[in-house]
C-alpha cells in the first residue's frame, strides 16, 4: 500500500545519513505479515548495560505489544535488550490471543539473542483486530538474527511503515568532555497522529551511558514538547510507542547532561516534524505558535483545537487565510480566551487584533502567506505567559482517498 | 454557494407542510447581504403574552448577536417579541463594530413594529470577522414588515441558509383538553457543526401558553438530548443559536404538559437529524447507539469520539465496515472501557466481543450494513447503565471540496 500512494510533497530529499550507534545492531526482513515484495519486520538487538525508556498510548483499547512493553520497562539492563517491530497488523483488539503473539515472538527472540524474554520489546502496526500471523514473523528471526548489522538503521525505518510515503530518521551527535556520543532514531507514522503520551512507532538509539530513571524523566519531558505537540487528523492510535535505548557503549555518562538533552530533543523533534510532513494527503505543514495564554497547558488546548479543527485544516488546503475560523477554533477549545485581547498572525502578517480585522491588513498579504509549502500561523492570546507550539498538516482530499478507498 | 451546491442525497423529498402558529407572523426578502438572487433576511414577529427561550453556543469567541441575545433573555413578555435573521454575515469578531450592527438593526425593527428594542432578537450566519452591512438590512425592514404573513415559514427557512443544500422544517400537533396547539420550527446548517449548548440557527413556535422559566427548562433539557446529540465536523459555530418562542394565542397553557414536551423533542429532533442529513459532504446518515457506559456522560464522550473521528468517518465514506477504528475512537476518548467486555454491532450484525472479532461475524455481513444510506451503530461498553445516542454523517470528498474551495 505504502508503494502505491505517492511520496509525500514535504518529504525530505533522502533518508539521512545515520550515525551507527555503538553497542546497538539491526536488520529487516520480509515475513509476508500482510504487505507483499518488501520488509515488514525489524530486529534491533543491544549489548548488555543498555538502558531502555518509553512512552506509549494511553488509549484504553490499546495494543497487547503496547500493554507487554510497559509492562516489561524498567527492568533490570544488565542483560542487553532486544526490540522486534513488524508492520501489516497492529495485534490491537485481537483478545487474549494477542498477548499469546507476543509471547511466542518474544521467546522466539530470546531465545536466539540469548536474552531473557523480559529484555524483548515488541511493537506491531498495521490493521487492527485481526489475528497476528506471529508463526511468519519467528519463521524470519534466525536469519534476522543472522544478519544483524551496525548499520541497518535505514532499513529498519523502511520495514516498519505502514501509510509512511517516506522513512523517516534523524541524528545528533555530542561531545561530553572531549569524547563524542551519537544519539539516532527512526520512526514511522502518517494517519491516526494524535499522539497522547507518544506517537506511532518511534526508536531512538544512543551510545551514551544514562541512568534508568533519569533517562525515563528525559524521555517523558522531552515527549511532551514534541511528539505530543504535533497531530494529523486527531485521532490516537491503539499502538503509539516511543522508546528511547541507551547502551552505555560509548563508555560517557550522559545523566543529566544538558547538551545531551537538547541534542535529544532535536532528534525528537525532527523525526516529530518528519510524522507530520508525512500525514495523509498532507500539501502543508504548519506550525501554530501560541502565545500569552493563560498558561501552558491552555496553550497547547488552543494549538490542539487549531491544529485539529477541519475547516482550519481544509482553509490551509484551500490556501484560504481564513481566520475566521481559527477564531471558532479558538472559541470552542475550551481554554480561556477574550475576543477583545486576542491577536492572529499568518507569518508576520497581523491579521486580527482587539477582537476584528487588523486595520492595515490587506487580503492579499494572507493569501501570500497561504501559497508557502510552510505555514506559521502565531496566535496571541494577551492573557497571561502561557505558551505552546504545535505542528499539523492540512486536511485534503488526498485524505480522504486515503482513508475511505483503502483499509490501512 | 447554496445553488452552486448538489441537494444532499440524505434530504427529505420536500420541505413539510407547516402549520401556521397563532400570534406569529413572518416575512422572508433580499437585502443582498452577500449572495445575490435570493432571499437572505427573514423577520418573525410574535403577539403580545409571547413567552421566549434560548440556548446558545458557549464559544469564547461567540458573536455580538447571540451575546445580544443572551442579554435580552427573560425580559418581561406583555409586549410581544420579534427576530431578525439575515444569512451571508455572521457578525461575529467584528469588535465593538458588531453591537453597534446588533443595536442599529434592532431599534430599527422595534420602531416599525412598535415594540421595545429589549424585545428584538437578532441572528447573523456566514463569514466570520467581515462587518455586516446592515444598512442594507435595514432598508428591507419595511418592506418585511408589511409583507408579515401567518404562512411563511418556508420562505423564512430558505432565507436563512447558507451552505445548505435543503431548507428545514419540523411540525407537531398536540390536544390538550380538547384543544388543539401546533409546534413548528425552521433550521438552517451543515458545517461547523458540533453544538455545544444549542446548534445553529433554528426557531422552534407554538401558539401554546408557557410560563417563561418553564420553557426555558424545557428547551435546555430536551436540547441536550437533541441538538447537542449531532455532530457534522466537531467546530462549534460561533453563533449558534436555537429560540424556542410561545405565543399563547391558542389560549392553551401546556406548562409542565407532558404530552406536549414529547411533541417539542420530536421537532427538535427531526431538526436536528435534517441539519445532519445535510452535513457538508454527507452521502451517510449515522445513528450511533451506546449502552452500557458507566455513565450516560460517558456514553456521550463516547459516542461523540466515534462520531468526531476523521478515520470513523472516512471509512463509513467507503463502506468499509472497519470496525477496528470504532476501537481507536473508544480507547482514545477518555471516557471509561474495558477491551475485553465491549461489543460493537453494525446494524444487527454483531461484528466484535470480548476484545476480539466476533466468532460469527462474516466481513461481507458487515459490508452489506455499510452500503446502506442510514446506518446504525451500537456499543455496547458493558460497564454500566449509561446511554446516549448520537447521529453524524460520514466525511468525504466533497467536504473537503466544499470547504478548501470557497468561503464560506
Amino acid at each position: 500500500m505504502a508503494d502505491s500512494l505517492p511520496r509525500s510533497p514535504l518529504a525530505p530529499s533522502a533518508f539521512p545519513a545515520l550515525p551507527s550507534i555503538k553497542g546497538l545492531r539491526l536488520a529487516a526482513g520480509a515475513a509476508g505479515v500482510k504487505y507483499q515484495g518488501r520488509d515488514d519486520v525489524m530486529l534491533a538487538v543491544m549489548d548488555p548495560g543498555t538502558a531502555v525508556a518509553g512512552v506509549f498510548t494511553r488509549s484504553q483499547t490499546r495494543s497487547a505489544p503496547v500493554r507487554d512493553c510497559q509492562a516489561k520497562l524498567g527492568g533490570e539492563t544488565s542483560a542487553g535488550a532486544a526490540i522486534l517491530v513488524n508492520s501489516g497488523n497492529s495485534n490491537a483488539f485481537t483478545g487474549h490471543y494477542g498477548q499469546t503473539s507476543v509471547d511466542e515472538i518474544a521467546s522466539a527472540v530470546a531465545k536466539i539473542t540469548d536474552l531473557p524474554t523480559a529484555r524483548v520489546f515488541t511493537a506491531s502496526t498495521g490493521v487492527i483486530g485481526e489475528p497476528l500471523p506471529h508463526d511468519r514473523i519467528i519463521a524470519q528471526i534466525q536469519s534476522l538474527n543472522a544478519g544483524l548489522d551496525q548499520n541497518a538503521l535505514e532499513p529498519a525505518a523502511n520495514a516498519i511503515m505502514t501509510t509512511d510515503t517516506f522513512a523517516k530518521g534523524a541524528s545528533a551527535q555530542v561531545t561530553i568532555e572531549g569524547q563524542t556520543i551519537e544519539i539516532a532514531g527512526i520512526a514511522k507514522g502518517s494517519g491516526m497522529i494524535a499522539p497522547d503520551m507518544a506517537t506511532m512507532l518511534v526508536y531512538i538509539f544512543t551510545d551514551a551511558r544514562v541512568e534508568q530513571t533519569a533517562l525515563q524523566a528525559e524521555l517523558s519531558r522531552i515527549c511532551d514538547r514534541t511528539f505530543n505537540c504535533i497531530t494529523v487528523d486527531s485521532d490516537t492510535s491503539t499502538s503509539d510507542s516511543l522508546m528511547l535505548c541507551a547502551t552505555g557503549a560509548s563508555g560517557v555518562d550522559a545523566t543529566g547532561n544538558a547538551e545531551f538533552s537538547q541534542a535529544l530533543e532535536a532528534v525528537m523533534l525532527d523525526l516529530a516534524h518528519q510524522v507530520v510532513r508525512d500525514g495523509e494527503g498532507a500539501t502543508k505543514f504548519v506550525e501554530i505558535q501560541i502565545t500569552g495564554a493563560a498558561s501552558d497547558s491552555d496553550a497547547k488546548v488552543h494549538g490542539l483545537a487549531i491544529a485539529n479543527s477541519p475547516l482550519v485544516k481544509t482553509a490551509i488546503a484551500g490556501e484560504d487565510p481564513n481566520w475566521g475560523r481559527v477564531v471558532m477554533a479558538i472559541g470552542k477549545s475550551g481554554a480561556a480566551a477574550d475576543r477583545d485581547l486576542l491577536s492572529i498572525s499568518f507569518g508576520e502578517v497581523l491579521v486580527a487584533e482587539k477582537g476584528w480585522v487588523s486595520p492595515d491588513y490587506r487580503e492579499e498579504d494572507g493569501a501570500a502567506q497561504m501559497t508557502r509549502d510552510e505555514i506559521i500561523l502565531k496566535v496571541d492570546l494577551g492573557l497571561g505567559d502561557g505558551i505552546c507550539t504545535v505542528w499539523t498538516c492540512d486536511l485534503t482530499h488526498q485524505y480522504i482517498t486515503i482513508n475511505a478507498d483503502y483499509r490501512s
